[in-house]
């Protein structure tokens, strides 16, 4: 296991290595902190890491000198008192002439701070570049990520057995937030949502003091972490008994639902997912009430690259991780949106969730 | 209630705007969530802020429209599509020539697309000039601060009541986080912190599978929110009793607490504070055992200023409310960590925090 790590550990460093030519640095700094933990394993929540040809530098504060030993042997690991010193001196060799340096994750303040210590030129911002280092995964984080996916299962199917009429919402949350880290889950993925009735038409609710009636309409997006991988996952419930208009729009958005995931494969335009779910929604009469895009990438972080929306630019490629979750939302009613994750394949997908996604009235 | 809101919103908008001048700019563009919130009422999760003489106008994107029209009736509320544009578009009238804006919250990549549509010249990078916005609470973000005391005091003793040998670390996490949640917070204040045994060594530790063992030290670092506004509070407590090298080492921790307690009001330096805190325990030989500041001040985030370090230059007012925590961690073997909330008052302070800091055996 340790061995297999290492290896995948050295594999990201080695096709970053190659990439620095046509970056055209010599070297780059990460301050992401999801980032360095793909490519150092350190898990700390404050570091700097330092990729050059020759190897990885691990920078971290007297708090994490041990833990970072332990967890990225492989890297020379380096302790300093304040950061922007300890990256001048670690930058200061005359080796690295341009060093790449993560433009989104950079704020001005640090950026001024280290230009004003370094010769001028030697910082270069790297954007679009780096957008897709995590996207595609190996063997081992899927195993992981289906390790997040069944905690967050099993307590959701100990949360549906407790759910009645006169819940709170918030007291939904608190439950589902309790059993997955019970069950071993490190964190919640994310907020853990759970709206009810009117709330439903809400795309991003938070749990409320409200009671749960008969007949509601129950919108349950959440995620659990196992090794620092997120699942997430939506279900739409009806409380008793679901009526006509409501049956008829939860089977539009299953029918997105459905030939977005029949679409995905290597080599698909993240556009064009989103175009086959927007096109089943629109074609019965509900796209403006469609108001967010068709899915994104999750891994370390539950929202990264790529994006399954109109204006995306990338492609699916074996490997990728990604959640496809149209939603219709009826602004004083209710809405209805069902999400999956998805593990794309050369030929086609796999859907890594396990809920059923068929109505399910409870 | 709602006019004392809009009241605080107008004077602390107000005591910005007497600040422009000597900041050398004509308007202000906040993008830290908790900086809008505190200058507008805003809770969403993303949006700007641009403070100008004549009004504060607040850009959102489109699940935010309603909700920021309700909660910052005293702002000019503007939908955009896409950040920048929005950004840009608002900035472009002719009245704000040089535009601050908060340098530690904005990314080189954000801050080079701003500039490439701007005029030259026309965004000035704010630094120390904003730390210190929220760290003086009003009446009202007093009664928060003692609200989200409370939530996390009684869920603190419904946990204490059930701890006990063969509790896993992370169980206490998992129900502390569980009963806040139940008595109202709206989240925790910051992942909770559970140590046990030598875990307790650990000033960050996090929440693990150890189970308690009769005579162990257990650390509980914590916090609720209500409203926003976090407490933050650390309690060392023993299961069984307690040996006389501990006993030794909590009295001197408690008093470095006392002493800074006693030592706490308006007009003196924050370094002080922490000074007259670690002579204690630097007197009786654990100096280098007390790893970190001696505390910080806590509001809309659990950590903001004042620092209370040995290298912060900020001078403790009326009205501030600080951590006071020191602590003696013995590698290898535990580490005991006191902490309060306080309030600076003119002639001293009072002490948010409710549960005695006494050695208590559970």
């Amino acid at each position: 296991m340790i061995v297999a790590e290492a290896t995948a550990y050295r594999r990201r460093f080695d096709r970053l290595l190659e990439r620095l030519p046509r970056l055209g640095v010599d070297a780059i700094l990460f301050f992401e902190m999801t980032n360095i933990r793909y490519l150092t394993g350190f898990t700390g929540s404050d570091g700097v890491f330092i990729l050059r040809p020759d190897k990885g530098v691990l920078l971290v504060d007297g708090r994490y000198i041990t833990q970072a030993g332990e967890e990225s042997p492989q890297c020379e690991v380096v302790q300093y008192r304040d950061k922007i010193g300890g990256i001048v001196s670690a930058l200061g060799e005359k080796e690295a002439k341009r060093t790449g340096f993560e433009a989104a994750a950079v704020s001005v303040e640090l950026h001024e701070k280290l230009r004003g210590k370094l010769a001028p030129g030697k910082l270069i911002p790297l954007t679009e570049a780096l957008t897709g280092l995590r996207s595609v995964k190996d063997d081992r984080e899927v195993s992981l990520l289906r390790k997040a996916v069944d905690i967050a299962t099993e307590a959701l199917l100990q949360v549906i057995a407790w759910i009645g009429p006169g819940v709170e919402e918030r007291m939904i949350a608190l439950e589902m937030d309790y059993r997955m880290g019970a069950l071993g889950s490190e964190a919640t993925s994310f907020p853990t949502i759970v709206a009810s009735g009117m709330n439903t038409a809400l795309p991003h609710a938070r749990p409320g003091f409200r009671k749960l009636e008969d007949g509601d309409a129950v919108v349950m997006d959440f995620g659990a972490v196992h090794a620092g991988y997120r699942s997430d996952e939506t279900c739409t419930f009806v409380l008793g008994g679901a009526d006509k208009k409501f049956r008829e729009v939860y089977a539009i958005v299953k029918d997105a639902h459905d030939r977005a995931i029949e679409a995905v494969r290597a080599g698909v335009p993240c556009r064009e997912i989103d175009r086959i779910a927007r096109r089943v929604i629109d074609k019965k009469g509900y796209g403006l009430h469609f108001s967010h895009g068709t899915g994104h990438g999750v891994g370390l972080d539950v929202h990264e690259a790529p994006r399954l929306a109109a204006v995306s630019d990338q492609v699916l490629e074996a490997g990728m991780v990604v959640t496809i979750e149209p939603g219709i939302y009826l602004p004083g009613h209710w809405g209805v949106r069902i999400e999956d994750m998805v593990l794309v394949k050369e030929d086609g997908c796999e859907i890594l969730t396990k809920m059923s996604k068929e109505l399910k009235i409870i």
